[in-house]
Order: structure tokens, then sequence, then C-alpha cells
């Protein structure tokens, strides 16, 4: 195993097991077993609105629950969409409780939730287009907050500001955000989406995120750290239709970001499985083909490049969270960018993925034989665990912190 | 003429000219002619340290001589090199006088002088490498101080941070300005230098330059505003070996520095007059060729696109300087970008804008009749001129502010 990995992804572990009556419980056998990654391995889940909802019915239905299962075998997080344009069309209708019961259902399926995002230009609400630039901004902050009040328990991390680098300056067309942005600049937008998330969630976890990962967005970041603005994720997006950036390029954008110390997600992945998006493309919204096939090359080569990819990242001391975009094919761009095919068939991609976190990254079921002080040892991805002895399960979790230290009462 | 030329850089004129006695002058012949501009015209006159310091011989001597003169005859600001590899080859023995009898040169020639550049990865002194980058810090403030206040009075304005944009990132050669911002940061690094000079030199004019003109750069000054640094002006570098940008791309990236309502310097300007760099080269500085020759096509090319590039500088509310770069051929990348030939004659380029600027944008001298109060009236460009009236001249400016209500005693 690659030596990054073994140091910032796993620990050597010291457990004691004690008798409800304190004494030691010595020369025993136990189990235990991971149950949780502590990274983050999220994807988006936009389909889980209408499975949580029973908006599915039939053959349908019974589709959507097997991509879920899929989701919920491999990943431990979710994103879900908050685009306003979609989530409130008709001013004062929000569709909080749709989103609520996806939420929901990732809480009970033990993922974590991201909201995704709570400022874009890109398909913000059109009815800001007839207001004044100081009314889109009271719009903007009233929404922010009351979709981070009315989440906060089930979402407490955010994308709040999406694309931030373009924001001002985007001309495909006339919406609200760019306006407001290319008026207040973009580190007073940005300062005050952050500001309307704390005012109602203040141990939220937030977000800037991007697709542009030039100097232009490491420089953005910089600014709003000296203005202030407490960034506590970088969210770097790696949508790659147009090929895989390979190992030093991924290497050479985390080396831009590590230097502020901030812990980084990559939020948005996408590697295709058939052909490449021609590279004259600049914005790839501007790419839409009729059909986009999955091809048996392309899906070995995504599977090849997605593990490439996780592994780069996995690697990596500062990243801590990886989110593939679009778990099936079919999705953003009409793209075979999934893991699943439009059939509901796993793509190599996926089965590989899967070895490694549920594999490779994961410590399955161990058998292991207390000594006479009541202690095991073994090395562990961190994360969640559980102890079983005697038919008895007792979790526990390793951090960095306590693994050398961890107690347990059976 | 230009709708914005007239409305930016010219004002209707009101003269009231008195006599000694404190009575108006009137009903008489008096002349008035501009003798400078208010815009900068400049160029980077990095010929005159040789000049200036009589280090040119014979035939040599000639040329450069001439060369002077037509640097006087056309531009009425002049940039000066303060590179510190060239500067300060040995550490402790900067070429201060050399560079001082320089700047003298232009002040007895009515020229502003700009000093470039305090800081900069590029040309940097290669005896910093072998500090540690606090020592390196200490060094280049240091340096920043000694030169500044050694040219204050003579040198009140200075390009202070040369390409913060790609100054952490620069991987051509290591150097200990790279090393620094890299571990600084670019803000903190400006905030740093811009200090410096600020302690010596108070009131002086100090620049941020740079050839990025993509959102990296604007955001960077945004960052560096937000974070209390005194910007004064914004350099904006417009190198165009590889093809004029034209005038839709000009006004695009005016537009985006033009939110800050801060006035710009195009600090440094090229337009070949030879064939095109090819547009794959990304380094300027990788194309080195031994022969590149000015030809009749491209100096009329030249000429054309100069023209165009200057009046829609000339035209913009905020830009207050063109700095053209190597008045001679055979500069920087041994170019065709100058406007002399390297045999001393004036290309097309020089001619036409000549015309333009002590022509077409231009007070000749030229007669007028004060009426019984004592009055004239006519339309003038914002800089100095002379009246003269019975063989006597007296000076005055021309400002938006005071161009209604001048008072002359003659």
């Amino acid at each position: 195993m690659n030596y990054e990995i073994k140091k910032y992804r796993m620990a050597d572990v010291t457990i004691t097991v004690w008798k409800a009556d304190k004494t030691r419980l010595a020369n025993q056998e136990v189990t235990i077993a991971q149950t949780k990654h502590k990274f983050l391995f999220g994807a988006a889940a936009f389909d889980l609105v209408p499975l949580a909802n029973s908006e599915y019915k039939g053959e349908k239905k019974v589709q959507a629950e097997q991509r879920a299962e899929k989701l919920t075998a491999l990943f431990n997080a979710a994103t879900l969409p908050f685009y306003w344009a979609r989530f409130e069309p008709q001013r004062g209708q929000p569709m909080t409780e749709r989103v609520k019961n996806a939420a929901k259902w990732c809480v009970d399926h033990h993922m974590l939730v991201k909201g995704h995002p709570l400022c874009w230009h890109t398909l913000t609400a059109d009815w800001l287009l007839s207001m004044t630039t100081s009314e889109i901004l009271q719009a903007q902050t009233t929404r922010i907050k009351r979709d981070v009040s009315n989440f906060r328990g089930l979402i407490d991390i955010w994308d709040v500001v999406n694309e931030a680098v373009i924001m001002p300056i985007f001309d495909k067309c006339d919406n609200g955000i760019t306006r407001l942005c290319n008026e207040m600049g973009r580190i007073n937008t940005i300062k005050a989406m952050f500001d309307a998330v704390r005012v109602e969630n203040p141990s939220a976890i937030l977000l800037l995120n991007d697709f542009d990962v030039s100097p232009a967005y490491d420089i953005l970041v910089e600014g709003c750290l000296k203005a202030g603005i407490k960034i506590d994720l970088i969210g770097i997006q790696s949508h790659m239709h147009q090929g895989y950036w390979g190992v030093e390029k991924t290497l050479k954008i985390l080396d831009h970001f590590a230097r502020f110390n901030l812990p980084i997600h990559f939020t948005e992945t996408t590697l295709v499985s058939g052909h490449l998006m021609p590279p004259e493309i600049v914005d790839l919204n501007d790419y839409q083909i009729a059909e986009w096939s999955t091809t048996p090359e392309g899906e070995e080569r995504q599977a090849r490049e997605v593990l490439q990819h996780y592994q780069t990242l996995f690697a990596h001391p500062l990243v801590e969270s990886v989110t593939w975009w679009d778990l099936s094919d079919g999705g953003w761009l009409n793209a075979p960018a999934g893991l699943i095919r439009k059939d509901g068939s796993s793509k190599p991609a996926y089965e590989e993925l899967l070895k490694l976190v549920k594999g490779e990254w994961w410590i399955a079921p161990t058998k292991l034989t207390t000594d006479g002080n009541g202690k095991i040892q073994f090395s562990g991805f961190l994360g969640e665990y559980e102890l079983t002895y005697a038919g008895e399960q007792k979790s526990f979790s390793i951090a960095k912190e306590n693994a050398e230290s961890i107690m347990i009462e059976v």
C-alpha cells in the first residue's frame, strides 16, 4: 500500500477491552469490523429526491431502489440539490419538504449530506431578473437563511458559493447573481453569503467551490481569507469529460491550494466511459449531443482512471472528501459519466472502486485475541468500527488522536 | 474626433488675461501653445543609462543622441530599469549613480520617470539563492527602502511588484523571490513591498503590474484592496508579439479593471513590425531567434495597430498612461518591436503616433484675440501651456477643475 495512505489514513490501534467488573478481558477472542470511513466518499444523489418522496412507480421504483443500494454500498456521503431555479421555481414555494425527505433518507442510511449550492449564477431563480441588485442581495441572503435554518441538523455542510471566479463575468445569459457579483465584487459577494449562513448555523462547515483550478481561484481564496471570510473547506471540481488530468496535474493543483492548510474536498468528479469531449469546447455545457454511449474500451479506461484519481486524492493529507458526480449514466450533459449504466448494471469503475473503498482500504471483520492485559493491536483505517464479543457489539471510532488508547467495555 | 477623447482629455478653456496694472488685456492678440500632455505617453528608455553616463563613444554616441531626440519629441515619460540582477549584481554595489544620471537627464528633458521594478522574480539578485526566506524578505525590503530613498524626488512613481500572479508558481528557474512569495502568499508579499516603499516615500505613486489579464489578476487586485493595500494605479502590460488584441479585447480587459475605479497605466506595450510570434508559445521568453526582421508590410500593420491601440486607450477615462516598450528594434527578445529601426530611422508607427500625440491631440501655437474683458476661449487638451504676449511667455496648466477660470498676468 501507498506510504501516504498508510501514513494519513490509517492508525496503529491499541484497544484495551474491559469487563463490566472493571477487570480486563484477557486472552479472549473478539471480532473487530469497520463500519464507516472517516474519509468522505460521496456521490451526487439527486435521484434520492424522487425516491425518498415515493415518486417512482413500478419498474422505475425497483431500478431506483437498486441504484440506492449501490449508492449506500459504496458511499458514505451524498450531495443534494439546492439549485434555486428548481428549488423555488415559484417565489415563496420552495420544495423544502421534498428535499428534506431525501436528506432524512441519507441520514437514515448513515450518509452525511451536503447541500449544493446556495449561491450560483447558473440555475438561479429567473424571478430575480426583475429586481434591483439590492433586492437581489436581499432575496439571495433571505433564501440562504431560510434554507440553512430549515435544514439545520440534517444538512450542516454547504457549498455556499459556486464558481465565483466566473460569476461576475459570466456572459451566457443574463441573471441576477452575475449582476449582483459584478456590482459588489467577488469577495463582498462571498462574504455576504457566508455571513448569511453563519447567522443561522454558526457551526456549519462552509465551502467555496469552483471548477476553475487556475491561479485565479487560489488567488480568490487568498483574498477571501485575508478579508476575514472563514472558509472551512476548499471545494475543487474535477469534471474530466475532456480527459483525465493525470497524477501530475492533480498534484500540482493540490499543491497550489495546500498552502492555505485548509481541508480540500473534491466536490464534483467526473470521468466518462465513452468518447472524450473534444478539447476545443471551453464551457462543457456547450457540448450537447443526442447520444453519448458508454463503450467497453471507455469503461476500461474509466475504471483505470477512477482508481488512479481516488488513489492520488486518498493519499493527500489535506483531501477529506471525493464526490462522484452522477452515480448513473444519463445525468449532466447526458454523459456516460456514471459508475452505473442506464440499465442499472455496474461498470468496472464501480466494481473497482468498491474493491478499494470496501476492500483494500477497509477492515473487514477480523478475529483477534486479547493478550493477558486485555489488549489487542492492529492497523486500521480512520473511521467507525464495531467490536463483537460473545454476541454483543460495541462501537468505537479510530482517529489519529485516540488510536493508541481506546478503551472498550464489553 | 472621438467623443470620449473630447470628453475625457479636453476642456473648454476660458482665460482672462490681466495686465500688471490689474486691468484686463482687452482686444489684444496673444499666442497660446501646448507644451506638455497631462496624459503620460511613456517609453522604456533603458538606453538613457549609458547615454546619460557618457558611455557611448563615436558613431554610437551620435546614434544614441538621435534616438534620445526622437524620444523627447514624442514622449513625456520614461521607464528606467531597476532589475535587481543588473542593478546590484554584487551585493552592496548598486549602480545608483548611473541610473540617477539617467533619471536626472529625464527630468532635465521634462519627462516623468518611473522605476521598474522593485520586486520581481525574473532578473532578481542571484545572491538571494543562498539565503533563508526571512533573510530574502529582509534583503528585498532593505533594497526597496534604499533605492526609493535614494531616488526620492527624482523618481516618485514605481512598479513595486511585477507579475505577482505567476510569482509564487514560476518554475523556469529557482529564485529567491518565488520562494519568498510561495511561502508568504501573494497578498502578504505585495503588502510587505508596498509598505517598504511607503516608509521612505509616503506620497509616491505605487503600481501593481502584470502581464496576466485574466480574472486571476483582477481577483488579486480585489484581494489586495480588501487587505488594505493602497494600490494607486493598476499596471497592465500589453506585449502583443503574438498579434494585436483588437479593440474588443482591449475594452473587455479595461472593463474588468474599471470596476475598482482606480487609474490604469498600460505599462509595457509592444506591437511588432515583423512576423508574429507563433501562437503556441506560452512564455514569450521562450521564443528566441537569431534574426527577427522588420518588414515593410509588418511596419504598415504595426502603424495601423499602434494608432488603434493608442486611440482606444486615450479614449478610456481611467487610462492615464501608455508606455511603449523598447523605443528601438533589437531590445527585448531582439523583436522588431521598436518605433525606430536599428539604423535609427523612424518607422511609420513612430511618424503616425507623433502625428496623433503632437498633432491631432495637441494644441499647436495658435493666435487668439482677447475680447473687451481680456478673455480668450478655446478647447484644449489637458496639460501644460504657454501664452505669449509681446514676446513674453507665461505658462499655465489646463485641468478639468480650472479650465473655465484661468487667470494670467502678462
